[in-house]
């Protein structure tokens, strides 16, 4: 059965809202079109934060103190990785080491990343779709002004996105294919959500594989997207500095500007509602509702708010 | 400085004798040169199970139980793994694994096993020379009556070396490289100790490498190899099974038989010390000693004995 409701999701708010999603519709009608750009290769493993956070948490495994990583995880690898002045400041669990190393496996005995996604989801018992948006190596890269271009992990990460940005590019994307059956998928959904992820460094890239966002676009009706700025500021991550530093208002307006070509309707936070009539100047319709997913219960009615949006109604 | 006293070297049977070897003699005045032919990527990482063997024994860190692998190790990745129906018959513990990420992340950057290796060591603390025998990959390959040719862990670990053995190749050994300097160490070596490894599949493809056969061979005189079986078995491992099903004799007298090309001197076990005169007859010389190592005392002990053959005298 094809899915009718597609979410583009990058990391920690995507899984949130997929969190709730799953519990306001049923999860085999449900597909999560996760960005691969910030996938990386450490130690010889290739690393998919993104993917990995979305089943994570669709799992009920992850760690809820940070968002990412594995609840009741061990670190003996990297204590023991200091020893030899490895790369430890990206920090890989043991448990979540296994993940890396199964996918790693596959992918050297030729599986495509959808493929070894698929197998890692069903692992854990997920019912909804998880599919990269691409099997093929998108990375996003970013222009930092003391350093050049630096790998998104190492900006990110390694210098906790705490650093002037002049410029962000998806290397790769030009030559990507979208993942198997994705175009058609767009094309035939009932509902496309853009999760309240960063829209520069974890939507953009997803739109950014070539034919995504045409695909989107053409359903633009049907595209409901969440603002990940609530109040001016990002509720995790450097959403809001990099948009200014990208020369973007940081506010819902702003979203609406970046949204506007995809995304027809949307849901800004009630905290924004006086700049709902500026939200809609863009031509984006614009939904006042609690945003901030503090557990499965409000995601499950922030996922229904979106939903409803494209007349789809939970069961 | 270049070291005098150089030991062939497999994996648990090595470690031991260089354990005793270290107490016995000045370490930087010792070098390990080790097979790789047991070399696997597993999960694209790379790992060195003799190497690692010789590193974490020399350094007080083995598992005293099995002889490999790290004492007070965890499993946590092994049992996540088993989620996804990864390899788990090789099993990898949690902090060994730092020892493959990084291994695998230095060869990924372009070093030469051999410096990654010196690396290792270093890290560990060691003061005596640990050297791959090559930079190049070399591969042992069994060929069994049931399955064809596999793997050397897919016979050792995976089949608990519990099939039967038709014939053995090292794969990739045609076009390998001696490790650098390993010919020139050789040749001015005051002693070329072969440590009680098997002689088919650990010490086998140490002498296969192009130059290291030739280069023993010249130095034959100052050559001591120790004898792995005692009393017609191997201490550990398939020495025994695998010199029979290959047609040696499965004795001192096979050893010396395998080894007469390149060792001056084979010291036998006092259990053999009746097979003392055929040892001789094979044009070998004999010396007959405790050569069982249930601790680094009797390992020691062994080590003076097998210095004193070439004249060289412990501290």
């Amino acid at each position: 059965m094809t899915p009718r409701v597609v979410t583009l999701a990058g990391g920690v708010g995507a899984a949130k809202l997929l969190a709730g999603l799953v519990r306001a519709h049923p999860p085999d009608d449900l597909l999560a079109v996760v960005n691969t750009a910030d996938d990386t290769v450490l130690h010889g493993l290739h690393v998919s934060p993104d993917l990995d956070t979305v089943v994570y948490t669709l799992a009920g495994a992850v760690n809820p103190d940070t968002g990412w990583g594995l609840a009741g995880e061990t670190w003996q690898a990297m204590d023991a990785l200091d020893r030899y002045g490895g790369i430890t400041w990206f920090r890989l669990g043991d448990r979540d080491l296994a993940t890396h190393l199964y996918r790693t496996h596959r992918l050297g005995q030729g599986a495509d990343l959808a493929t070894v996604t698929s197998e890692i989801a069903e692992a854990w018992g997920l019912e909804l779709g998880v599919l990269p948006v691409t099997n093929d190596r998108i990375e996003t890269r970013v222009t930092t002004v003391d350093e050049g271009e630096i790998g998104f992990q190492d900006y990110f990460v390694r210098r906790r996105h705490d650093v002037p940005v002049t410029a962000i590019r998806v290397a790769g994307s030009e030559r990507a294919q979208p993942a198997p059956g994705l175009i058609e998928t767009l094309a035939s959904a009932a509902s496309i959500i853009i999760a309240p992820s960063n829209p520069i460094v974890s939507i953009g890239p997803v739109l950014e594989v070539p034919g995504v966002r045409d695909a989107v676009a053409a359903r633009r009706d049907a595209v409901v997207a969440v603002s990940p700025i609530v109040g001016g500021a990002a509720l995790k991550g450097p959403a809001d500095r990099l948009m200014r530093e990208l020369g973007h208002e940081c506010s819902v307006v702003g979203v609406a500007r970046l949204y506007q070509d995809v995304a027809g309707t949307l849901v800004i936070d009630e905290a924004d509602a006086h700049l709902a009539r500026e939200v809609e100047a863009t031509g984006v319709s614009c939904i006042v509702a609690p945003t901030v997913m503090d557990g499965v219960e409000s995601a499950a009615e922030l996922a229904r708010t979106v939903l409803n949006c494209t007349g789809i109604k939970g069961p």
